[in-house]
């Protein structure tokens, strides 16, 4: 089990090891880091990384601080099927904003919008990791584009409502939002009807 | 006519003008904001004010460089009337961030993002200036939240494609995107069904 929390005894290797993930990763990408390149910056084993975070995609979560796993959440939304995919989505990510596990949101937002490093970093994992998964499950042209449109569904919600605090949507309740954008993001991930490729083809 | 440009020999009473408005603003927001405060605070006779920009709302636009004035761009978006509203505000937005005129936006956002009072302050004018006249010509319940959710689909289009340039959006041609975005905020500004109330009574 990927432990991302601190403990008391720990706290010293793992900060280290934290830090250096942090110096990797900056320096390299998401997708160009290393387990082996952390471990050898922070001077440990390899095998320490993987008992205190898991996997690569562990100990950049803990690094950033980004809330939730990608390798959990996207497949336990996605095993209902595709039924109602963009409510759950949008309910999930409510919840999540709405949680103790969310606090570090918005600091994360802050930190991508601040620097354009932390943007290219965030840009890469949340490709490979979040929309990847959720594209592959799609079963239609431009899985990509699709997963990419839910996104900015997503975080434009949570620019206005936690950012910048814009009424009535900051104060509405969560089933409220999910009512709205829930069919918006079920359109971009399930209607073929909307994709303009499809559209010109159909004329 | 308002004028929002720095002309030589009138910077020093402009750059005084706008540094007043700034700190006035700051204290009281923009709903409380006033010529007369920020002329006294500029220590300048408040028609200096409306000769250099208009209105109070001239001044604040370019207080924190807000590239676009609402009086004039949401009546035009509203003139053709509602039919294809949406598509013609996602087009005008990209178009906006596109131009030269765009290019203070990522600041905007920045600071947006890193200061609660800048988000107060862009909220209350957004609010008012832009979504209120939005909001006035809709015919259909829950007007202000169909505003804003409009507003939302713009700003997470704007995080993606142009904050975090996430692909394959950071690269859509504007026409694909606005095909995408374009009935999300036709839907939320003038369907009937999509209102989580409308449909509740139609039970």
């Amino acid at each position: 089990m990927p432990r991302t929390g601190r403990r008391p005894g720990t706290g010293g290797t793992e900060a280290k090891i934290l830090a250096a993930a942090r110096a990797n990763f900056a320096r390299v990408g998401y997708d160009g880091g290393t387990i082996r390149a952390i471990a050898a910056e922070a001077g440990v084993d390899p095998s320490l990384i993987l008992h205190y975070f898991g996997s690569k995609e562990g100990v950049f979560r803990a690094a950033v601080a980004f809330p939730v796993d990608p390798a959990k959440f996207v497949p336990q939304l996605l095993a209902p099927g595709l039924d109602d995919l963009g409510e759950r989505l949008v309910r999930f990510f409510l919840d999540t904003w709405d949680s103790p596990a969310g606090r570090p949101l918005l600091a994360l937002i802050r930190s991508v919008v601040a620097s354009e490093d932390a943007a290219a970093l965030l840009r890469e994992f949340i490709t490979r990791e979040v929309l990847g998964r959720l594209a592959m499950a799609l079963k239609l042209d431009q899985p990509r584009l699709r997963a990419s449109l839910a996104a900015s569904t997503l975080i434009g919600m949570a620019m206005l409502r936690y950012v910048i605090k814009l009424e009535p949507l900051a104060s509405a309740k969560p089933e409220v939002v999910a009512g709205w954008l829930g069919p918006t993001v079920q359109r971009y991930l399930t209607d073929p009807s909307v994709s303009p490729r499809s559209r010109r083809s159909r004329r």
